[in-house]
């Protein structure tokens, strides 16, 4: 196996055990590693990173890393390192329980940055020096070029920054990867050429990572799976946010603001995601195209089908089921899926020219359309931002979705203002629940308001958030954006002290 | 006059006085307007359409409009038409005190948006059909062509979305702008391509603008002056807040993270921009250059000087005096000004392919880097968005600053949280006051709030703040984002009973 996937003979004899190769990461370290919401990420040098840590505390010192990534990984990487403290700094996007309680313990200093920005501010420096680069490959070339695995992320950066690299050649990932991936530089000012990508399937780069053979320092061999991402069907308020959404965009069609195969696609990940992909899937487009950041289960089914012509990403994410038939149909889907640095995947420049439909779930959205998509009651962050400003932002159509109520129906999704905003409602056009679908589009704030109480809200909130507008309107602060600023957050309160909204 | 600056036959025969042009102005059109910066506005038919709602008013009949600009206009514009209560919608910027006033009484919906966004959303037809474009220029080529004015704005799409077009040829704006504009489409998905615009001075389009002259309803001779759009000299706040940015600019050249020249800067409006001009006109630099979206005195000194050798906005602003050495000397300047549609001067992809130093003003900043750019207390507009989003957003560097204090001392300008919010703290970089310059590049919340206090609040509001963040820290909503909900607006509540903050 490990000649056939390392052909490169000066690399060949950096091979070495995942032990040996977490030796060369030393306390205070920034570690650059690849991995993308569960995918793509180192499996095993963490792991010996973790138990070296470990045996640091044992003899009574400190070591703490850096830890920088392309999304959120998985418990080999981030839940390892964050279970036995091991990490100082943190960004981008993170998922796993144990890096979210220590960061929201005040224990490690978590950045929180739209995507496409992490591989600009990490060559600037904003997060200092980048120490090591661990990345997971799917193999290596005889002249020293690297076959990417499952998630692009932000691999190309680290490896062009890191003074030290470990690569881990993953036999579990398919060989057939070979040639799905679109390898492009954006680079940096003052030298910026345009991005020639102005349709989801062009190709602009080349296949391989690149690395500097003089900076590798250890190469291990690997046979792990990524990670399972449970794809749990729609339940029914899904399918009723998806249908609204669904309603909508042949809405827009029918109007001729839309052509008939759409615009290209982008969706967040979770429950509504996969049931707008499945009602787009029974739907009656053709030709659709996806330029998003990770592909997941709903997208394959739709290219398995036909109806999805074309997916760019920088991820895959599957449940095991999707990775067995990706796995084992691979050379139609490298026909059809492009996977890119999450800088291009997530680019401003290419989502604006191409006029993305952009899909996000989130936290809560206030009456006048600001949305929170990370921090839970004002405070506690969740997950981060992902992806979606970078889609939001600069989508033709931007729609965020969530259930009208959490806990149960105990807290409103719709409040009367959001108490962390990540998006402003400059940025936020369609807000939808299994309620309905407020068109934001051309309306000033208090028309916002009226149309998001009477579409979204959920029916049991709306006398007090109509009674909160009334006053607010009556108010000394009844201006462009009516609000009553000693109540806008009375219901966070309330939750916060575990009462009902 | 009329007969060298409007060559075409067929829109010389158009030509009427501007009240029998106002006439083809029914009530309820949308007439989209040029104009920008209180630069290259309609004149007189404004005049003349605001005498039509006054006369329809006496007789008992209601007569109002929707105005969709390029940005703020002047007296004789918006101020003329909001006086008579004539504008029931208006978008996007604005700074007319009567225009200001009726949005925020509720007389008129306001509708803020990012300024590259509002071609794109008018074509889409968020605001509806639009009826008449009113544009103001500075000559008619024989076959046709219009040599724009002092700002192009959305000219090009009020031109082409517009049922009826009015023209109003200006004898007052220099016939010698000719080949200074550069207009570009930028289209719409899925037919756009990449904008060629790999450095300040490229110029991909041509230097006018068309029109379909069946649609020319009338062509309107004006004589008359931009407003004067007087220059203060920067008082000792601005002065030290430019002295703050000059020397962290002076810093991360001396780092090697920006090239020499810097890289192409993008400034607001206001005192302290203008102080910042004059002080890279008296520092060390050489070949600046400036993508920004209006270019006023400071940045016309730089060009004489020599120090700015390139600058594309989408519109000039002068003073009287300013003017008048621009008119003189407009041959010498054409070679170094580019004016261009604001969908291209603000456009996200151009912005971040250049790498823009972006420096905007704010009303208000919290701890944690989030502004509020436009609501005075969380309610009552300002004057809007404007470009600071599409700059900030996607610059390579964005700057935010504001004196410390307003109203005397008696309000701060760093609050624990801002009541309204513009830019998140994604978007804020750097944020900067009389007292110092917060670098937030790469840092968690607490850790923002910990310089954003130390750096940048007055030394009289820092206990306080200070008080806030430890008992932030230490209660229930202790997490990530540290806040106290139930007085996170205290401070803007004891403002809006009139007490000092």
């Amino acid at each position: 196996m490990s000649d056939s996937r390392i052909q490169n003979a000066a690399l060949r004899g950096k091979i070495m055990s995942a032990d040996d190769a977490a030796a060369f990461v030393n306390p205070g370290d920034n570690v650059g590693v690849s991995g993308f919401t569960g995918s793509g990420h180192p499996k095993e040098v963490p792991q010996a990173l973790a138990r070296r840590i470990e045996a640091a505390a044992g003899r009574g010192e400190t070591f703490r890393v850096g830890l920088l990534t392309g999304a959120s990984t998985a418990p080999e990487c981030d839940g390892v390192l964050f279970q036995v403290n091991g990490v100082a700094f943190r960004t981008p996007y993170q998922s796993d329980p144990d890096c979210r309680n220590r960061i929201n313990a005040g224990e490690a200093d978590y950045v929180d940055v739209h995507l496409s920005h992490v591989a600009q501010n990490a060559a600037w420096g904003h997060y200092g020096k980048l120490d090591v680069a661990l990345i997971e490959i799917t193999a290596i070339l005889d002249d020293g070029r690297l076959v990417p695995s499952t998630a692009i992320g932000n691999n190309q950066t680290w490896l062009d920054l890191a003074d030290r690299v470990i690569l881990e050649v993953n036999a579990a990932q398919s060989a057939r990867l070979e040639g799905m991936h679109d390898i492009y530089s954006v680079g940096l000012p003052p030298h910026r050429k345009p991005i020639p990508v102005s349709a989801t399937a062009d190709r602009v780069g080349e296949p391989y990572l690149r690395v500097d053979p003089k900076k590798v320092v250890a190469v291990v061999e690997t046979n792990c799976l990524d990670r399972d991402t449970k794809f749990s069907e729609p339940d029914e308020n899904s399918r009723r946010i998806a249908g609204h959404i669904l309603d909508f965009l042949q809405h827009e069609v029918k109007k001729g603001r839309i052509p008939a195969n759409l615009l290209p696609l982008q969706s967040g990940v979770g429950n509504v995601a996969n049931a707008v992909m499945a009602g787009l899937n029974d739907g009656p487009y053709e030709n659709l195209t996806a330029y998003t950041e990770v592909l997941q289960d709903g997208m394959l089914d739709m290219i398995r089908s036909g109806k999805l012509v074309c997916a760019s990403a920088t991820a895959v994410s599957f449940s095991a089921k999707a990775l067995t038939d990706f796995n084992a149909n691979i050379d139609e889907y490298r026909k059809r899926i492009i996977l890119r640095p999450q800088e291009v995947s997530n680019h401003p420049e290419v989502i604006r020219r191409l006029g993305i439909i952009s899909m996000n779930g989130m936290l809560e959205a206030d009456i006048y359309g600001n949305v929170n998509s990370t921090h839970v009651l004002g405070s506690r962050m969740m997950n981060g931002l992902g992806g979606s400003g970078d889609f939001a932002r600069n989508a033709y159509l931007s729609i965020f979705m969530t259930p009208s109520t959490a806990k149960g129906g105990a807290l409103s999704c719709i409040v009367p203002m959001v108490a962390h905003v990540d998006h402003t409602e400059h940025d936020v056009q369609v807000l939808v629940t299994e309620h309905g679908l407020a068109d934001l589009r051309g309306l000033a704030p208090r028309q916002r308001a009226r149309r998001v109480i009477d579409k979204c809200a959920d029916p049991r909130f709306r006398p007090a958030l109509d009674d909160y507008l009334a006053r607010a309107e009556k108010g000394a602060n009844g201006k462009q954006t009516p609000h009553l600023l000693g109540e806008a957050f009375n219901w966070h309160l309330r939750a916060l002290r575990g009462e009902p909204m």
